[in-house]
């Protein structure tokens, strides 16, 4: 299978598939607003009818208790490695619209990048396999190894349903290892592999008071505030030195030696680098540790939202009955999330005042992942990036959750390769998420470099049968 | 001027009173909305036609740069004492309507209580004197003393463009006594004055962090969080003993001695009848004072909203860009609320974490007020209320603060007699907000009351030309 004709259409179509990735993000896949199930609906059917297209084959749309995922595959070299595809189509919300310099869901391009949600999270990604494929099979007929894509619909609110998908399937999904782009490069011209994400678990955190809002005239200083509880809550979660101040939290943290955070030191980014990436001034959190390490190694407790009594326009004197707050929980080696869950409860329990009740729910519990840098399959992918994008990738580590890699391992047993096409400065999860264009051609080059080299791989990686996980 | 014809009146009238009360709460007069500018414009033309319908004179609809004062007045005998009567026809919002048993605009009629916003707080009360006016003009077409009423548009935001109205119009407004009906009996058999209100401030705070969201997994950990350092900082606005922790809070803060407090005692709500009224299971705050010296003698600061980052449904991995709470403070004689202003943002500048910053705005400064419970406006008070009531008043001090007795002390030098018509099951400012209907009867039988020895006591008010003012 020759590359070069692949190459070559890819690089002739690049006008064709813009168009078509931006028809992609118009779609409104907010997977955690039930209002736009439909759109989801429509949004993998449209994904469905173009892998349909290109030439893939069984594609199905399967519906889920959520969301649906679109499968497709071509098979037909079964002499050949299986390489697995795997990407989300869902979106977060494109809230606060009105900090876009474009909408959301009208995708623009600006200054050389694609603008709108989702460009580089995950539809822009994903997309840039999808083109591989297509210039292949619209060159030469064949791919180069057999392929299966999964494309979920859930990923945003922690993959509820792809994991028993996944349980189900598992003699159908095997593979001889899997692709995941949802990470970010270093820069355009540094390609990156991350080799370990986080796990994770999200919370949600009510303090009730009075059944109803009281007139804080007539009770304010006798009647405890739950919103100011939930304050004084959240004031201890971390103690004055950025640590998370539950017992037992670090309990289980995998200690790093020296070599380890040497070789991160120089792969990953300084601390100016991260603090320009956030446009922040200064950073926050544990001592001892640089940025890189505080949002990779070290595990994190971040407030995503809050909210109780009135905080609109105007001035409404109440205490008010209730206040809620959501969390999430970013988790390293060897924190097991279950457990984790239960320190929550118990040190929710012990420093709520005892004039409120507060009640906590954790949920999407996800376990941390670590792939071995050595592994014939993310060597393959190092060859591919060096091709496409002209410089073999450096190693990170992601400070993210990536459900699906944990599943893969734990199901499938199959090694997940994430070589991600984003940038820094992308904005994912925020207003003006964009794709920067020259990644995406990059990307579809690096995807069909990929999909050549890993037919070679295929020995390699049956001697190491059981493939070697890092992770606990 | 015998009242006993204008009760008669009263007694066989109060279909049509409770029927126009009605009208007058559909009005959705949320000053703190400006969406709602309209609809205030409406309810002062509908109130002054009303005025002007059951007789008084000098009506007009008085623009202000918020919404408009109401004014009226019946001033044909010169020689008799003159008593201003002032009400607000403005309320607060009806959020959350989900919890209200009827809608907040509907006025229903619900086991003998009107429910509707505005039914006690405002509307009703002031409907009450409105009712006693017209009982006299229909019966006897003239009053026993003389009327000047002010119904203002700007209660619940503070009363911004009240205080140079009345500057102003300092000699038009002139008047012997004022009567306020905005405050609660203890019990519908057991009416109440209120003799002293605490002061007010209130604040908005606002953190901010990165200019934009991030993701919490590739910076939770490294990059402070605007949302929490809110909560740290609120948390940091009291100690674990309830007190206010801002340096200086407490410094003027007057102390009651021992008789003061003795009658607060003996006159005041128990504890648990305040709990009750609250409907909590266990009081907060102050130790060393009772929940009636908590909410009265003594200052508070409630946190009464608060919002930032992702609160609605599913969930968002973000670190928030910014975060900001409203806050009002409760101050009693001595604070002043320009000094308590100055110690807040002192405060919050100095608990502000480093990389988060922070901006602290107060606005609507009222100060606290006394009245002597001595005064011979106030025994005419008494009088009516054993008449209108059957029972004679208790002395209350109430938690909530009304700006307009402080420029009634300050600007025209007359006694405000805050004669309280609400019930503390009421739910003013909550869900469910109602009038008791057999209250109502009463409160007008008590105004008529009210107007006719009003006009007997201008001799023993004459000598004390310099009324005595308690407060500071």
């Amino acid at each position: 299978m020759d590359p070069h004709r692949a190459l070559k259409y890819a690089r002739t179509h690049r006008a064709t598939f813009v168009s078509e990735l931006k028809e992609f993000l118009r779609f409104r896949t907010v997977s955690s607003e039930p209002e736009y199930a439909n759109d989801l609906k429509k949004c993998a059917h449209w994904l469905a009818n173009h892998l349909q297209h290109i030439g893939l084959e069984r594609v199905k749309v399967i519906p889920t208790k959520g969301h649906p995922i679109v499968y497709a595959a071509w098979q037909r070299t079964p002499a050949r490695p299986t390489v697995l595809i795997y990407g989300h189509y869902d979106v977060l919300p494109g809230e606060p619209v009105r900090e876009w310099r474009t909408p959301p869901f009208n995708p623009t391009i600006l200054d050389g990048n694609l603008h709108g949600r989702g460009a580089s999270d995950d539809k822009g990604q994903l997309f840039s396999h999808i083109k591989a494929i297509e210039s292949y099979l619209s060159t030469g007929r064949a791919l180069p190894v057999n392929v299966k894509c999964i494309f979920e619909g859930e990923e945003e609110i922690g993959s509820p349903h792809l994991t028993s998908f996944i349980v189900r399937n598992k003699r159908a999904l095997r593979a001889d290892a899997a692709v995941i782009s949802d990470t970010r490069m270093l820069a355009s011209d540094r390609p990156a592999i991350s080799y370990a994400q986080r796990g994770g678990l999200r919370a949600e955190l009510e303090v009730k008071g009075p059944p109803h809002e009281l007139h804080s005239g007539n009770f304010g200083g006798a009647v405890h505030n739950p919103l100011q509880a939930l304050c004084e809550i959240i004031a201890r979660l971390h103690d004055a030195h950025g640590r998370v101040a539950i017992p037992g939290f670090y309990d289980d943290v995998r200690h790093w030696g020296e070599e380890e955070r040497v070789f991160m030191e120089r792969t990953g980014p300084s601390d100016d680098q991260i603090l320009q990436d956030a446009k922040v001034e200064q950073g926050w959190g544990e001592s001892g540790f640089s940025l890189y390490e505080r949002t990779t190694t070290r595990p994190a407790l971040t407030l995503n939202g809050m909210a109780g009594g009135h905080h609109g326009a105007g001035a409404k004197s109440i205490i008010p009955a209730r206040a809620i707050a959501k969390l999430s929980f970013r988790l390293v080696p060897n924190q097991d999330p279950q457990k984790i869950a239960q320190l929550f409860r118990d040190h929710i329990e012990h420093v709520t005042p005892p004039a409120v009740r507060s009640s906590a729910r954790t949920f999407s519990p996800i376990r941390p992942a670590l792939v071995d840098r050595n592994h014939p399959a993310v060597r393959a992918a190092a060859f591919a990036y060096k091709k496409g994008f002209g410089a073999f990738p450096v190693f990170l580590r992601s400070g993210g959750s990536i459900p699906v890699v944990t599943t893969f391992q734990e199901v499938l047993g199959c090694p997940a390769v994430l070589m991600g096409f984003g940038l820094p400065e992308d904005h994912i999860h925020g207003p003006n998420e964009k794709f920067y264009l020259p990644n995406f051609y990059n990307a579809i080059a690096t995807s069909i470099w990929y999909l050549a080299v890993a037919a070679k791989l295929r020995t390699a990686e049956r001697m190491e049968k059981q493939t070697k996980w890092q992770s606990s």
